[in-house]
């Protein structure tokens, strides 16, 4: 159902129904370790070129995605991926051999919130059963495309941001009755907003989380005024990779407006890294920062029940070396997806709710 | 509602309610001159670099398409938009401005076929009641990223392509009685068809038609398994950027599956230009390839009831020049849309249905 300007309340929910994550040495070092399914050593991947190395990275992560859930990629009707390279070579070369329908998407760091979305809308509307959402980034493919050579050893502004190597997939399906045990907690997405370009003028390509703030505070803002709540309304509310210095400019944002997120905000860029001590400056970033974080942080403290209700929103910078080096400014973008905890026992009741 | 393995028969045919298609010079001295809506002489399109150009058209395109259907950019609530240019920019700093929630895809020169799948999804759904749907590519934003600088005046194989200078904007709406006018004919989208990648191994980048030739054959075979049908079932099947090359591809592939589509195969890289006359080659590519022709000949034959049913299915190419330079194959994919004919009047009855 179509709620104010930009949002969707879904008649039937999508549930998540398997996810996976892959990520590299450095993300298995911070504070999610535990929750990624696979940390992998080489940056290779064993494979020969870095962007092989990410297309390895999605095979991988969709497969035991599918692996996990016990389903076999001829039951997924539609695949939507995305990652930060050119003409998303990552996800052509990577999903290939799923031989599963695809809509290519990019939404800069924001792709895994455009590809829930899209796929929870497929799954309200009956257009598929089961649908795979994936998106990744390599530290080193992005460095490659949009920064410096890495043998150059550049030096990092403090307000640069560390591109997550990482993929995360996630299956979401119908209901599935058959599927779901008795008070087994699901994780559902039950609304959607989906964020329009901002572009307050921001050129630092080292300060993305600047230029990325606006846009989040845009589709928050907006999430707020289509359902009619406020931030009491959610347990969290976690952007992608906004890190240190757009969180500050997010909080700012929204306090102007009279609401305080300094209680509710977390930003997958600043939960991925231990950031003093790993040296991350900023925070972490690429497409595979929220995917990932999804995965191994979020959904698990949503099924074991620490928070009941999340608004996730990917955020992403539209730039490329093209626009930054012909004085193009940054648009932000960020697409947000309503994460609830549903427990089939509970007479079929929505367990969402603020715990404040 | 799912047929078979990849198609969708929409419950809620999504109705073209406006398109609009802008291009350049070369474009307008071709075959469909009287069809486009606007000829830009200026490569630049007012703009300081190409990639603004595109930008600039893109903007134009979307503001046209609006304007001929008498529609506030607010009323339509999402823009499905993409192009071929690394992180999108022509589409990003093109369409910042219509403030419209974005989803941004990118699916090579198939991308109006995916933008118009996904958007009649939306609004057969009822997930929106209006979307627009743009797809762009100029030939220099494409020359300067894929192939080599224009001042170097790089001799062409005759299998290579031309990249379209052009964009068309389509707006998609449910079924609203109050805009239709007694028997005025509509062009409605009354089935979608998902690609596939398909990839054989294909590595010349300067013969994307034989890249893109099987994948084009798998999303027909696939739509003709999903709904039953054959090649009889439509007036035209026409494809994206095939090119002479691909066409023949296509064709031979059709034939040793017993289909015989030479009376039914059109492709809009062979129509868009006179290719012998303007020396292009194998014909025309690009994003804006498929989208121009769409506005500015397919709709136009299939209102004034040349045709009743035509099966459109773009054609992409999924290359970068870095996938390309480390010696990986080109795989293709076509996103399909069935487009039919339908009168008001004809007491809500199909109009679509094989001439032959």
């Amino acid at each position: 159902m179509q709620k104010g300007k930009a949002s969707l309340a879904l008649e039937h929910p999508a549930y998540v129904t398997a996810s996976a994550s892959i990520a590299g040495k450095k993300e298995g070092e911070g504070p999610l370790k535990s929750g990624i399914d696979v940390v992998e050593q080489d940056p290779m991947f064993g494979a020969e070129t870095w962007e092989e190395a990410e297309s390895a990275m999605q095979k991988q992560a969709a497969d035991l995605a599918l692996e996990k859930g016990d389903i076999h990629r001829k039951d997924i009707r539609y695949l939507f991926a995305g990652d930060l390279l050119g003409q998303l070579i990552a996800t052509s070369f990577g999903t290939v051999d799923l031989e599963i329908p695809l809509f290519g998407l990019y939404g800069a760091c924001s792709t895994i919130g455009e590809a829930l979305s899209l796929g929870a809308m497929c799954v309200d509307a009956g257009h598929a059963d089961r649908v795979l959402a994936v998106a990744s980034s390599h530290y080193a493919t992005a460095e490659k495309q949009f920064r410096f050579p890495l043998g150059y050893g550049n030096q990092r502004s403090q307000s640069a941001s560390w591109t997550v190597t990482g993929c995360g997939a996630v299956v979401l399906s119908k209901e599935e009755p058959g599927r779901m045990a008795k008070d087994q907690a699901q994780v559902r997405i039950t609304g959607i907003t989906t964020g329009r370009m901002v572009d307050l003028g921001v050129k630092d390509s080292m300060n993305m989380g600047a230029a990325m703030a606006p846009a989040a505070w845009d589709t928050i803002q907006q999430n707020f005024e289509d359902f009619g709540v406020d931030e009491l309304h959610y347990d969290k509310i976690i952007t992608g990779d906004l890190g240190t210095i757009g969180q500050k400019v997010l909080l700012d944002f929204a306090k102007n407006k009279g609401h305080d997120l300094s209680e509710k905000h977390m930003d997958c860029g600043i939960e991925i890294y231990d950031c003093e001590a790993q040296d991350m400056h900023a925070g972490g970033s690429g497409c595979g920062c929220a995917a990932v974080t999804l995965c191994a942080l979020i959904l698990p403290k949503l099924l074991e029940g620490t928070w009941r209700r999340v608004l996730f929103l990917p955020t992403g910078a539209l730039l490329s070396t093209v626009s930054y080096n012909e004085g193009q400014s940054i648009p932000g973008i960020a697409h947000a997806v309503v994460l609830e905890r549903f427990v089939p026992t509970a007479g079929r009741k929505e367990e969402g709710g603020a715990v404040s």
